[in-house]
């Protein structure tokens, strides 16, 4: 008899996540950073999702009710995108369309900070994002080094979990090992690799891929871990062949491509990926 | 005798474009959206043209009467973005600078498709789209699903003749066969790879390209259709050695630049891509 | 005996600083154009840096308080960014911040040219341009073509030292021999490759990094020579192995990954490249 508690999310659903995203191509509206839109774009599309940014005050809202999914990304901001992701948020949430709040840099930066709070109040069915993030959103935290984190995973675990009650969704905190909570549940996701953190956009693609995820998957802790499942496993297969930062994140689109529901299968045979 | 007609554009004035092309290095101004700046400006520098990315509402209507040609893409839009448009717009008509108009996702999204409408008062020289965005410019069609057509080239081609007699320039609908159409004459372009359109951008980036050829060459159609002639044949040798998204996006940007006269020349002769 | 002056910055300096940035990490704030922002945070962090895209009005003053340097690019504006680069580097004058002014395409365009002379008034601890922008930032050029200049650096090494006296800071004249000045110094930094200026966000992304040097580098002359020599040493090793666009630009960030303090060295030993 075993004193650890099996992990809550079986592996044959992440496998079948991962199907069902190049089966359905769901439709990913994303409002996100000025910085990483064409990598989260390339992204979304090699692992099967259409990505259609559209991010302004006018359409943000019609948009949302139509999309199979919403990113909502704070990492550049202004007044009329602040407002268009509101807009958009609201429509989620009424629309019943699964939404995703990455809070970028949130703690640390007033603006943002204000604004990403608000955003709970639409019920984001996933929040990701590093540590210091995520302690920033609940109000626990001061704030990372810019986009880093001065955190580790786990000492956002009581954090994300109150986020969690809050929202009603999961919440995923990336770091060395990533920690995921919904409904108290907790789920360790280890792997991916280093060379993730030198390149721009990939934390931020990982935002939109759960996005993808909770499209065609409803419990929002399995979306959320598919993602990341997904995102590791490229990951360390691109840095088997590729040493370097560009190289890497062109390997790593490609990657994105390649593993397919048998690659994540296979993966979760052996990899002890979960806990 | 062959009940076909002959395609209305020759092959050797498509490779004259393209070394004029080389031997001009056009300046094209570029109003195009967020996601698809970088690799619309490297397409442009690959194939031979110096993009300037001016699109605020201060300098873009000085700078359309200097530019060698100006693309509007109305992908993402704001209120000021959209407004700059328009002043880009009328200037480069006035000043008989050739411009292109690509409707992202017009028809489905009231804003832009409001805004696209408006534009075609400033006679573009040539529209670029697919065959959602085409009908829904012409008013024919309620739009796609997001940057994707939910309607094949073929059924655009009426929707693009009579756009094309409203603003005297050429319409180019892209499909699996591209369709270009412009005073009476319709050539169709085949080729290409569904890699592109797993590529953010390369749509768009053709539509820049377009711009760059009209700088070089009066006749609408030939311009349209020595762009779409480059993107496939650079398409076809990307993908011969890069057979994931990542990597294809690269060799596709290697592959403009080394794509030249004598190779579309060849290419033309053997390849059957026109008629 | 030699009649040539040696010139001002010694090596083992440079290759310090190589070794100081990838310790020390800095955090560099960039407010850049959008069609360079992810080339810019990816050559950043190849190099070792830590880049944060705070570039709005709410946030852009506090951010560069705690940032380790401060980049402007005029690239592309809109009054808003504009307004927000004018409080970035008021607050980075003030609190001490190291910051780098890239003033594209001044001179021909006029809202950008009013934009960048007014921020001479936070004086920048670096100028970053082509001969075209800094003449044209000094008021004794008309602007090159776009983003190119049509002159080159030697005709602007006047206008740089007057530059440079009126800020207090160094300015760097990029061309086929890079000119860099600072309080009655000159230094030429030559190599580099052409296929540099055919990477859309290159020179950009030079600018980011003369940033990054700055913070860890208190003479400006040697910052912006280490970053100079940095881009030239990783851009000669990309192209001994991509000789196209594409793959070079994917080489040119693994190469800022690899040139460390030691390939500095050992370049500088043989190269001639400094005067």
């Amino acid at each position: 008899m075993s004193a650890v508690a099996p992990h809550p999310v079986p592996a044959p659903a992440l496998a079948a996540a991962r199907a069902a995203l190049t089966e359905r191509a769901p439709l990913v509206q994303c409002l996100t950073n000025s910085v990483v839109q064409t990598i989260t774009a390339n992204a979304l599309l090699a692992a099967g999702a259409a990505p259609a940014m559209v991010d302004n005050v006018h359409e943000s809202a019609a948009f949302a009710q139509i999309a199979s999914a919403v990113l909502v990304n704070v990492g550049t901001l202004d007044d009329d995108r602040a407002r268009a992701m509101g807009l958009a948020a609201q429509s989620a949430d009424r629309s019943r369309t699964p939404w995703v709040l990455d809070p970028v840099a949130v703690g640390g930066l007033e603006f943002r900070t204000r604004v990403a709070r608000d955003l709970l109040a639409s019920s984001p069915t996933v929040v990701r994002g590093n540590a210091s993030e995520v302690l920033g959103l609940a109000g626990a935290g001061s704030g990372g080094r810019g986009v880093d984190s001065t955190a580790g995973a786990e000492e956002a675990v009581e954090a994300a979990r109150e986020l969690s009650r809050r929202t009603g969704g999961a919440v995923a905190v990336s770091g060395v090992v990533d920690v995921l909570v919904h409904d108290g549940r907790t789920l360790r996701v280890s792997g991916g690799h280093v060379l993730l953190t030198r390149t721009t956009g990939a934390g931020c693609s990982l935002g939109a891929l759960v996005a993808a995820y909770a499209a065609v998957e409803d419990d929002p802790l399995v979306a959320a871990a598919a993602a990341h499942v997904h995102v590791a496993i490229a990951a360390e297969r691109a840095a088997a062949r590729a040493a370097r930062p560009g190289s890497f994140a062109t390997a790593w689109i490609d990657e994105l491509d390649a593993v397919d529901a048998d690659a994540v299968r296979a993966d979760l045979e052996t990899s002890g990926r979960l806990a």
